[in-house]
């Protein structure tokens, strides 16, 4: 496996390569990457010692800590899989969560939840958490090729508590060498968005991480020296993929639990840092924190936001922002997959495809589409994810025809830019066009008076079905239906304008977008194609 | 094959994403992304149609030109080996290379040599080109996994001049879609030195020269717009490396046949050109042929040289530039292994490894030795070549025990960085310790009495062998035998030093490199371990 490079492999080459650097700071913990290489050699020994092999899974219960980055290096030293869990979640989901991935170890803050849950997995004859179907989560698992754990087995976790039961686990582990884990294997695992009423693990090989980690410092122009400060939720990929990318480049990552505004002044002043995971009102918060120059960010290299702010940090010169922060991105493919800094004055407001990778987009029959027409945003290339976990059915369906359906959909513009139009959940079929609600709703809100717009299919003999909007209007706002009709022709194909318009109050909504559900119900919605 | 990104898909989303973007320019040749694709394309399928299938090679006999470019694209579209052909090398060495890749097609610019091979090559029942023992070369390649061509067959390759009938080839050829190539096959093969008498073609992946290109995008800060200018020969790594980088950004390749210093003011001038194959001499030539002012160089990001050069140019704040351009590499490992742009104040003069490699300094029994102590530079990750093309047993030696052996000396500082010592050429036993040459070699040249030295070990009966130097001193100058050994032992080990000092007028060479076989003949040198 010459050409293998895994986490692990980054992280011993740091120990040699940058032995006085500082790689992890947290508290009054400072680890130099030497130190941070010699502690995950003795996590993953004393992990193997507790029965964790590779394809296991271990679980971090908890909130921001270096004892994430840790684990992660870790499982990937042993080709375990690492997923830090979204703490901020309920017992039940949190209880899904477990049931689903039936870690080999589970690494815990004590919190109300946490306590009660590992209170209940070291009843007897626990298999894990109780009220469980374990067998039936891991039914089907083929992700993880060398799990030590058989497939419908029950298991019981380790439970080690953060603080001094992990740093006991630590100290017990011992300096030895591993085996050589390839780099096409899974070393993380984030929850992502429920498209079946449930959240699904996606699975993130070293490979992937690292290639992401290399667009990012592409993108970004980080270099070495380069600080991060982890005050987002390490749980979700955003935060994640800047901690990565920090260690790619042989840079500090800095920890703090959470976000909090004069204790990110603080971090930012004496540990230098560089970047952040700040945007809009927490930018505003740490100006707010600061307003008396009692802190020095002149460190901070970061996007323009306000008058204020620019005078405290540094306005970053690199692509990243140059042209406006960010891009389009989902956890599975490793984060980013365009980004605005690679389209400088163009006309897309997703930007430009990361240089590892490939995307398309694809009509309904995965028929590339021309530039101009909607459809769904698909990719190949080095950053992507390896599935979801246990979810050989889901997994077949998004990567069928060898691209990865996003599930979102986009538009590639003339030059070549793409935009992002929205979530991809369901299609209207009018005689043989496919139309896609999202789309309608972006011309319909475009509209002045519109404040907030839906778009169903309801049945029609001729048509199959007709395109229907429900519409809620601005305070005072008055409009016609026609008048709608009329601005959305000026934007669309004709065939895609709403037959018919109703008025309500407000659209009814499940998290950020239409409860269609709903609205077929109240609309007499019906007749959609199968996806 | 979702993970899988190579050259050709590369170019394929260039055409999507960069459509007004200049790919290539090369006298009056001027392509965008897409035209570029398009006659890639053609090309490859009028390949499949004189033969070429996926594994064979292709051979470009000429100068540099866009149709490298292409031929190597293509030839990733369809799976074969693109080699571009050291020109300036003899008939018979032109002719041992043809023998020895046993191409399926060979693309050739008109010289004397050239014409000769082709008039050859073209004579009944001629074998790719006569007095050639293709049987034999072919015999044990075994890199070219699904090459059509079977081992030991001999083949006629198809020989297309370029100009014309290269431009009726690339016409003759239909749009179709090609089946995805795993980027793991090898793409490209270019000749590096011979290790036992004859040159090898070392075989880089897409996999490989990507990741290669995207370590230089990142050390070089490149951007989208960047335009590099192929003035150096193409069938070198050194500028093949940053063709491919531009490729990778979606940046401008501007061809030029070879080096004039006019010709280079006028082209970066006329193409706004970011940066080109210069150094040295070539500076001050361009210095010289710009003196007054005739072009402007502007745009040009360039390390610092002179005062005139630094006039002209825009002197670059990029790390591969702030910190001294350059590192170490070889073509096995994709071009650069280390970067002196990520170790800004570091003590080794070749810096510190590419963010997507190991390297490890290993000693005779391949145990990694500790900082300080010189022993073979080795290298494992994502920008390593595939083996040489049929040299299974030279492959097995070089990648033995998981690491490529880069055949070249290096310490480890104790910062981190690493010291390139020199050419491992042979080592000296003398006692149970391990002396190499060329270590021994830098210290006496260090001495200000010294034009040049080389070190042998001549038979000792009590340590098997001894350390002799033989120096060449400079013109008037004077120093003794036991002051030069005074002076080694100042620098390293006792037991490295010169037991014996003999002054001649030169040392004897062999190319770069001291001609140990002539120096053991005169002086004794004999005993040597197995390597």
């Amino acid at each position: 496996m010459i050409h293998s490079l895994s986490l692990s492999d980054v992280l011993a080459d740091h120990a040699r390569s940058r032995p006085q650097v500082t790689a992890v700071v947290d508290g009054d913990v400072r680890l130099t990457y030497p130190e941070l290489d010699s502690r995950v050699t003795r996590l993953a020994d004393a992990l193997a010692g507790r029965g964790v092999g590779g394809g296991d899974r271990v679980v971090w219960l908890g909130q921001n800590a270096y004892a994430v980055l840790e684990l992660l290096l870790a499982c990937s030293r042993l080709g375990a899989i690492f997923c830090p869990a979204n703490w901020r979640q309920s017992e039940d989901e949190l209880r899904f969560m477990l049931n689903d991935l039936s870690p080999a170890a589970v690494i815990w803050e004590s919190s109300d939840t946490t306590t009660s849950l590992h209170a209940a997995s070291t009843a007897p004859h626990a298999s894990g958490v109780p009220d469980s179907s374990p067998a039936a989560a891991l039914s089907g698992a083929g992700a993880a090729s060398t799990s030590t754990a058989e497939p419908g087995a029950t298991r019981t976790a380790v439970w080690v508590q953060a603080g001094e039961d992990y740093e006991e686990l630590v100290a017990s582990g011992s300096l030895r060498d591993f085996a050589q884990v390839a780099d096409t294997e899974p070393a993380l695992a984030l929850y992502t968005a429920a498209f079946d009423g449930r959240p699904n693990a996606a699975l993130l090989s070293s490979a992937a991480l690292i290639a992401h980690s290399t667009s990012l410092v592409v993108v970004r122009q980080m270099e070495p020296g380069f600080t991060f400060l982890n005050n987002g939720p390490l749980f979700h990929v955003g935060t994640m993929m800047f901690c990565l990318a920090t260690l790619q480049i042989g840079g500090t990552n800095v920890f703090t639990p959470a976000f909090d505004a004069e204790e990110v002044c603080r971090l930012i002043d004496a540990e230098r840092v560089t970047q952040a995971f700040l945007f809009g009102q927490m930018i505003d918060a740490v100006v707010k924190a600061n307003a008396g120059g009692k802190y020095d960010l002149s460190s901070l290299r970061f996007v323009s936001h306000s008058a204020e702010w620019d005078e405290m940090i540094t306005v970053d010169d690199s692509p990243w922002c140059r042209s406006k922060m960010g891009g389009y991105g989902q956890t599975e493919v490793g984060g980013m997959l365009t980004f605005l800094g690679l389209a400088e004055g163009g006309a897309g407001f997703a930007g430009r495809p990361s240089p590892l990778v490939q995307v398309r987009i694809l009509g309904p029959d995965d028929a590339e589409l021309p530039p101009g027409e909607v459809g769904e945003i698909c990719a190949r290339g080095k950053t992507l994810f390896s599935g979801y976990f246990a979810r050989p059915d889901l997994n077949a369906t998004k990567s069928r025809n060898g691209w990865h359906h996003t599930g979102d959909l986009g538009r590639r513009e003339p030059d070549g830019t793409i935009t992002f139009i929205g979530p991809k959940l369901r299609m209207i079929k009018s005689g043989a066009e496919n139309i896609y609600p999202a789309e309608v709703e972006r011309a319909l809100k475009s509209h002045p008076a519109v404040a907030d717009a839906a778009v169903i299919g309801v049945p029609d003999p001729a048509w199959h079905q007709a395109v229907k909007a429900v519409v809620a209007l601005k305070p005072d706002a008055t409009t016609t239906a026609d008048d709608l009709i009329e601005h959305v022709k000026t934007q669309l194909a004709s065939y895609k304008k709403p037959r018919d318009v109703t008025f309500v109050d407000t659209i009814p909504k499940r998290g950020f977008t239409p409860d269609y559900d709903a609205l077929d119900a109240a609309h007499g919605g019906g007749n959609y194609p199968g996806l």
